[in-house]
């Protein structure tokens, strides 16, 4: 169970990946909609993500440019033992602190490696946090990941990365969770944008998202309604559906979530 | 076939994907891993991308960001004719020039809607395009992109997205296409780091990436050696293989690509 904010505050999040190999198409990302789904989960509403390349001043300026606007910044990748792995150091240069050895990380590897020739420079490297950063759990392979302020540096390997989300949640404060409701009909998008347009402008406290789909050979449209208040998203769907059967339409489902 | 700029150029690129359903996990993005294998091919690096919400500032302010920065941005998502598709607006925005009612893209719109009634004002939302922008094909559904500068606006469906791009790849300029190479081996990261470095630094030309997995029940590491000129990846990959061999590694695959 997550903490949560006062229920008027809004809690925001950005991620930033990081990495050649979802740039050149070698990796396809799947940090983003994973921390999108949990994120949505504990109220906390990501606004913003990023994929940078392996490139120091990149990271930098997408850490200053995100960390100052959102509640949270989660990272992921570049946090191992090879020349790539160039998350730490730039994260401590956007902070503009030092990059430390930390002690607790160098335990955590020491054990992992219990011959000492294997925990060479390159894997000590793994134990580099900046100053003032406070260890994020890998109860997967050990190498821990960190926060700082309100960045959380996380691995890239999916289920590394996961573990590591699952052992920190607790400590996220999130804001009213949002609550969704998606009604899908049979009109087309241009059929309905006009009195979407209009119930949109009336229930200015619930978003409403049309994303049209082809399914069995059939246009169709699929329309989110997502609001804080539940009640509120319930009154605007009735509303909804109304509109979509006197403009001809049959809903075809009608679901939470 | 695409055009070539001189060898030397390396032209870059940026995608801006909009659409607050990506950044909820209602929706997985399609459209980033295609662009990034697409791009690679025709010799356009792929460095930055983007998702951002359907909020005006935010679209202006991506947009602006990546277009001064890159050769190309390629933006995908809110060109529908719904309240939430505000992406033609704010292009115009960032550009600081009208938004007008381009009278091809009526034309097309008006052969797509044969009954006029249909052709109403939510529909001919889709026809506004900033001045000076060129049209996209769309052979899907009609509705077409634009090109305004080095922007490519894009709709978010990837069929329709995917389509829109084949139609304009032919009038991008690419570098020179980049080679790749991959070799696998049975030993971890930390093991061979402190070479790879050293590796790195000798061949200063060739991006070595460095990519763990988790396979049949045992780690090892993937090593991509990426350049423009196939002579100094094969010479690299082959000073590599010397490596993994005298630390005791297996090579475990060795593919162009």
């Amino acid at each position: 169970m997550s903490n949560s904010a006062p229920a008027s505050k809004i809690v925001t999040a950005a991620v930033l990946i990081i990495g050649n190999e979802i740039l050149s198409g070698r990796t396809k990302d799947a940090n983003l909609p994973y921390l999108a789904v949990e994120l949505d989960k504990i109220g906390v509403r990501l606004i913003e993500a990023r994929v940078v390349a392996d490139i120091g001043e990149r990271i930098v300026e997408a850490v200053n440019a995100l960390r100052h606007r959102y509640d949270y910044v989660f990272t992921t990748g570049g946090i191992g033992p090879t020349h790539d792995d160039i998350t730490a150091e730039n994260i401590a240069k956007a902070f503009d602190v030092p990059l430390l050895r930390h002690p607790e990380a160098v335990r955590i590897l020491a054990r992992q490696y219990k011959d000492p020739r294997d925990l060479n420079e390159a894997r000590l490297r793994m134990a580099n946090v900046p100053e003032g950063g406070v260890l994020i759990d890998n109860p997967v392979s050990a190498a821990p990941g960190f926060r700082i302020g309100n960045v959380l540096v996380m691995a890239g390997v999916p289920s590394i990365m996961q573990a590591m989300f699952q052992g920190v949640k607790h400590s996220l404060v999130g804001g009213a969770p949002v609550r969704s409701r998606t009604v899908s009909t049979n009109l087309p998008e241009g059929k309905i944008a006009q009195g979407l347009s209009a119930l949109q402008d009336k229930h200015s406290d619930i978003e409403i998202g049309s994303y049209p789909f082809y399914r069995l050979g059939k246009f169709g449209v699929s329309l989110v309604l997502r609001g804080v208040e539940l009640g509120a998203v319930d009154r605007t769907a009735d509303e909804l559906k109304a509109m979509l059967i006197e403009l001809g339409g049959e809903i075809l489902d009608d679901a939470n979530g």
